[in-house]
C-alpha cells in the first residue's frame, strides 16, 4: 500500500481564521479529513503534519525516506525563499507534489516564483483545500510509477 | 450535467512525437481518452480541441459562455506571452483551470510567470497527462461551486 | 471626403459584458454609434471592425493602405506585446491614432508600456468611449495634415 | 457653466522656440487661443495658466478645489519624476486630464512613465496642441459626469 | 534532391515600400526570385511562402515535417516575443535557420533578443536579401548533414 | 529649553480632506494640537510649518542652523525622487527624525524607499498623527544627545 | 489593563557586545528594563521574549493571539528575507508595530526593504532602545483603538 | 564680450560648511572669487547666482537666453532626478557647461547618472572650485564658437 | 591549543546519498574523519556538528563565543537567503572561514550569491571534503592572527 | 580583386581541441583552408590571422584600412564585453561582418548580446565553419557595394 | 617642475578620421600640439602616449609612479568596462584626471558608466581636445597639491 | 611529479605597496617564496609567472597544456569581465583552482561575480596569501585525482 506524507508548513495551523478572503473558512482538520476520505478511496495511507519551522520541514522530509513512497508539501511562505528546503526536496529521491491553496500568480510579486517548486514533479495551486486532493492523488500516481 | 470545455494550444498536436524528453510519450488523443475517461467517471460532458492560433484560442473562449460551465485550458507557449489571452480568460465569468503538462518552475526562466494564471482559478502543472484529469475534475467542482 | 479605419483589437467584442468595473457599460456596437454621430459632425466617412486575431489586425492594418486617409486603433492587449503589431503600424505609412478604454497608466505594470504606442502618431488613453471621438477628430486631422 | 483650469509646467512658456523638431512652432500664447476658441464652442470656462515651479503646480491644483471643475494639465518634465505632483492629483477631488504635446511613448525610457498619470483619469499624448483641445473636451465631459 | 521551405512572417509582404531606410528597396517577390536562382545553382528545391499570422507560422512549420528537410525562417516581430513558434521550430525535428534583413543587433533593445533563434540552428541577420541566399546554402548542408 | 522644527512638505496642507482612507480624518491643524499638547508635556518648543515647496523646504532646513536644535520632518512624496532634500538634511548638522502618516512599506513601490531617510537619524511610519509625537519625542532625546 | 508581547529575532540577544558602532553598547536587559519603566508609565502590561528561530518567532506570533493586545516585534535579519513571518504577522488579527534599532534605510541596499513591515501597522527605526518605548506607546494605543 | 552665467543649485550655499570631508572648506563666496578672478584673466563677463528651488534654476536658464553666452551649472542634487531641468538646459539655445565639486562616479549609485549632463554640451567633475574655473573656460570657448 | 568548530547547515546529514553528481559520495562521517586527521596534524582541536535549522546555526555561532578561537562553517542553502545568519556571522568577533562543497560560481544564479560570505573572513569553494581541511589550516592561522 | 581580411579572436586557435561537443571538431586550419576554397571560388584575396590579445585585434583592424576592403571577424568573447573592439569596427570604414561558430542565442545570458555586432554590418551565427565561408560571400558583396 | 602623463587609449590613434561626426576632426597629433603649449603655459613636463592594448596601459600607469607626478588618462572603450584598469589607477598613488572626447552622459547607455572614474580625482567629458588642456591644468594643480 | 602554474594577473605586480589596506603589505615576492616553500613540503614542481595583459594570460593558459598538470590562478580585475579568459580556462582540460587575496564578497557588486570562476573548479577567497598555499594543495590533489 502507497504511504504518503503531507506536510504544511508556516501559518497553516492557523487555516480558517486566517484571512479568510484569501484561504477560505476550511480549517486545517477539515483539509486533514478531506485527504483522508480521499486517501481511503485511492486506497493509500497518509500521514498528516505541520509546523511552523523551516528546519523541521526539512528534518521530516529527511525522515520520509523510506517510510513515506512519496510526498505532498504545502511550503507556505517558504516556498518562495528557501534555498534549504529546495535542496531538501531534491535530496530524497522521492516524488514530491506541492500545493498552495490560493493562486500564487495573481498575488504580490514575491509569491510567484517558488523555488521550492523547481525541485517538485509538480505543482496544484489556487484550487483550495480541493488542490490536496489532486495532488494526493498525483503522489499516488507518481509513487507507484504510472502516471 | 456539467460541461467542460478543454482547449489546448499551440504545439499540442504535435505531442507524443515532440520533444518527448520533456513532454512525455502519449499523443494529445491519448490525453483526450483519458480525459473522457475521467469526465465519465465524474459524470460531466467534455469538448476536447486544439489550435495553434492565439485568435482562435480567444475566439473559442468567448463562444463558451452559455455553452459550457467551466474550462480546462493548456495555453501552451500563450501563458507566458499573451496579455489578449489573459484578458478573454478574465473576460468570460467562467472559471478555467490551467494545466501544463510539464514543471514550468524547473525551466528558462520566460516560461516561470504564467500571463494567464493570473486571471485563471487555479493551475495543475507538471503531471504530464494525469494534470488534465485533476484539472478537469477541479472544473466540475468549480462549476457546481462545491470545491 | 477623409476615410477612417476604426480598428479594435481582442476582447473588445465583449465591450459592456467584460469586466465592467473597468471598461464600462457601453458595447462596441454603442461606441461604434458614438463613432458614427461623430464622424457625420467632423463630415468623415468611417470603417469600424473588430478582431480577435493579431495577424489579422496586421491584414487590416496592411488593407487600408490605399483605402483609407487615417487609422484609429484600439490593439486591446496586443498594445503590450506585439512587436509585429508595431511594425505594421510603422509599415503602412497612414497616421494611426492610439486609442485605450482604460487608464493603462493606472494598472497592472504589464499594461504600462504600449510597443504599439511608439509607431502610432499619438494616444489617448482612459477616456472610456469619449476616447473614440477624440481620437478620430486627431486621426482627420492628421489626414489633413493640419493640427 | 463648467470651469476648467488648463495648467501648464516647465519649459512650456518656450513653446515654439524649444526644440521645435519635438513640440512644433506654435507658441503657448498659440496654445491658448485654440484652448479658448474650443472652450467658446463647448461653453465652458477656462483659466489658462504655467509656472515652472513643481511646488506652484502643487499650490494651484490645490486652490482649483471649489474654484474649477476640472483640469487639464500638462505636467512636462514633473510627469515622470514628481510623486508629489502625482499626489496633489489624487489629493483635490476633480477629474484631471493629462496633455503632453509629443508622443512621450517613442522617446527616451525616463519619458516612458508617468508617474502623474497613475492619478489622473486619462491622458492624451503626441497630438500637439489639438491634444489641448481634446482634453478640454473630455474634462467638460468628466466634470458633467456625461463620458 | 533537398528540399527547403522559405517561410517569411508578419509585414514581410510589404517588403520594399515598408521603412526602405532600414528594409531596403527590394520586394519580397524580388527576394524570391534571388532565392530561386540560389536553388538552381544549389541543386535544391524551395518553396516560398508568407503569412501575418503567428498561428499560421506555427501551422506551416508542422506541416513542414515529411514535406521538406529544412527550413528558412524569417519570423519578423514574433522573433522577438513568441514563445509559441520557438517551441514549433523544437517540435519539428527539421534544421531550421533563421534570418533578419536588417542587424538586430543595431536597433532596438527589444529586438536584441530573439527567442526563436534559440531553437534555430543558426542566424543570418543585418545582410538584406543575401542573408536569404546564404540561409538557403546553409539550410542545404544541415540537410544533407555536411557543413 | 530645547527647540524643534516640525516642518512639513507637499499636500499636507489638504490632510484630513485627502484620500481620507490612506491618511485618516485629522487635519493638519489637528495635528499641530497633538504636537503642541506633547512639547508642553515634554518641555521643549516647536515651530510648526509647511509648504508645498521642495525649495523651500531646504530653504527652511538651513535656516533651522542655529534656531533649532532639531528637526521632526515630513517631507510628503519628495521624500522618494528628492536627492537635493536628502542633501540638506545631511547639510545642517542637527539632528532630523522623519515621519509618515501612512506605512510607506505597504504602499506603491515607488514609495517604499525613502532617499531622505538615507540622511536622518531615524523614522516613524504607519502611525498617523500619533507617529509625529512619537518622532517629536526623538528629537528632544537626539537634541539633548540621550536616547 | 493593555497587554503588550514585545518579541525580538535572532542575533538580538548579543545586544550591547555585537557591532557596538551600529547597535550601542545597551544590552537587550537594558532595552527591557527600559521597556518595562516605559510599560509602568502608560499603565500597560508587557511580556518580553527573544529568540534566534524563525518557527519560534511565528509559534510566539500564533500564542499571542487571546494573550496579547498588542505586539512589538523587532524582526532582526528576518525582516527582510521572511515571508513566513509577513504571513504570521497578518494571520494574527493583532495590531503589530515593528522596530529596528539601527536606520535600516542607510545600511546595505537588502536592508532596505522590509518584508514584514507590509503586515505591520507602522515601524520606528534608527531611534535605538528608544524606539522600542516609541513602538511600545503605539501598539498602546492600537490596542486601545485610539491613535 | 563674452557674458557667462554661473548658476548654482540646491545646498551650494553651504558650502563649506556642509560635509566638509566630501566638499571641501572653500565657501561659496570663496569660490565666486576664484571664478571672478579667472574671469578677469580670461577676459569675460560673469554673473554669479545660487538658489535651492529647481523652479528658479528654470527660471534662471529661460532669462539667460539673449542676457549671456554661455551658462557653467551646478546642479547639485537635481541633477540627477531632475527632467524638468534637463529640458530647460536643452530649450534655451546656449551652451551650457555642468560642473560637481565632487567625483559623482565615487559615490552612491542614485548619484552617478547625470540626466542634466544629456543635455549639457560637457562636464567637469570632482575636481572641487578649480573645476569651475575650467568649466568657465571652456563656456568662454564654446560661446566664441572656438574649441 | 587552538579550538574550531565545525559547523554543517541544512542537507549536509545526506551527503554521499544526495545528489551524488552534484556533491560527491563520500559522507559526513567521511568529512569528519578527513578534518579530525588534518587537525591532528596541525594540532588543533576540533568539534564537528549539523543541524538543518537555521536559528540552530546562529544558537551555535552566539555559544562558540569562548568556547572556540575560530570557526569553519558551510552554511548549505541559508548562505544565499539568510541575512539573519550573516549578521549572527558579524557578531560573534571570531574568524569565520566559509566552504560550500561544489562551485556555487558555476550553478544556478540564486546560489552565485553569498549573504554570509559578506560576513565570513574568506571562502574555500568548490574543491568537495579538501575544502574542509584547507578551510580548517585557514581558521587555525587566522585564529592565531598569522596569515 | 576584392581583399578580405579573416581575423580570429580567442581561444580560436585551439579549434577542434576545445570543447569539441560545442565548437565541432574542425581545427582553425581546416577553417582556413574552406575559406580559402571559397574565396577562389568567389574570386578574392583573403588574408588569415588569430590572436588572443583585444588590443592586437583592434591594431589589425586599424592596419586593413587601405590594405583590405572588407573583414570577416570573428571576435570570440570579446564580442560580449568589449567596447573598445566595438568602436575599432565603427573606426576603420570597412564592412564588417561578424561570425561566430556556436549559436550565442541559445547559450549563457552574457552570450546574447555581441557588442561588437552593432557596428558590425551583419551577423553570421551557429552555422560552424560553414559560417566563415557565406560571412566571406557577404564582405566580397559589400566590398563591391552591390548585395 | 612637475612631470604630467598624458595617456590615450584604444582607437585615440585613429582620431581625425574617425567618426568624425562624434569625435571632431582635430587629430591626436593636433591634440598633443594643443597639450604641449598649454604644458609650456603651465610651467609643466608633459610625455604624449597612445596604446590600442588594456595590458599596456596598465604598464605604462605602473611605470607612472617615480617617473611623473599626475597622470591624465583618456581611458576610450575601456572606461567601461575594465576593473584591472580601475585597479590600477587605484595602485599607483598619482592623481588621475580622466578626460573624454565625447560627453558620453548623451551615448549609449554602456557608456555613461565609467569604471575607471572612480578610482580617478576627477573627469573632464564632452569638451573635445579642450579637455586635455583642462585636465592637463588640473593634473598640475592636484601635482602640488593646491586646488 | 605533479608540475603546477602559478598565474597572476593585472596589478599583482605592485602587492604590498598597493592598497595595502585591502591586500595587506607582503609583496608577489613573498607569496612567490611562500608558495615554493609549500611547494616542497607537497613534492611538487611550481613555475610563478605574472602579467598586467589578458591576452597574454590566454597564451600562458594555453601554453600550460601538455607542460603543467594543473593551474593556479589569480585573474585581478579580469575575474569579473572576461569571457575571453573564462573560455581560455575552459579550452585547456587541465584543473584550474582560482585565488583571491581579498573577500569579493564583502566589496563592489562588480567584483561579487566571476566569471572565470564559472570554468575553474574552485576558488579560495579572502584568505590573503595563505589562499595560494591552500589553491596550491587543491591543484595538486586534482591534478592527481584523489580529493
Amino acid at each position: 500500500m502507497v504511504r504518503v506524507l503531507v506536510l504544511n508548513g508556516p501559518n497553516l495551523n492557523l487555516l480558517g481564521t486566517r484571512e479568510p478572503e484569501v484561504y477560505g473558512r476550511e480549517t486545517l482538520a477539515d483539509v486533514e479529513a478531506r485527504v483522508r476520505r480521499r486517501a481511503a478511496a485511492l486506497g493509500c495511507e497518509v500521514e498528516f503534519a505541520q509546523t511552523n519551522h523551516e528546519g523541521a520541514l526539512i528534518d521530516r522530509l529527511h525522515a520520509a525516506r523510506g517510510a513515506f513512497d512519496a510526498v505532498v508539501l504545502n511550503p507556505g511562505g517558504y516556498a518562495h525563499t528557501s534555498v534549504a528546503l529546495r535542496d531538501a526536496v531534491a535530496s530524497i529521491g522521492l516524488p514530491v507534489v506541492e500545493v498552495h491553496l490560493s493562486n500564487i500568480h495573481a498575488r504580490e510579486p514575491y509569491r510567484r516564483r517558488s523555488l521550492v517548486a523547481e525541485a517538485a514533479r509538480g505543482c496544484v495551486v489556487g484550487l483550495g483545500a480541493l488542490g490536496y486532493e489532486l495532488a494526493l492523488e498525483a503522489a499516488v500516481r507518481l509513487a507507484g510509477k504510472g502516471m
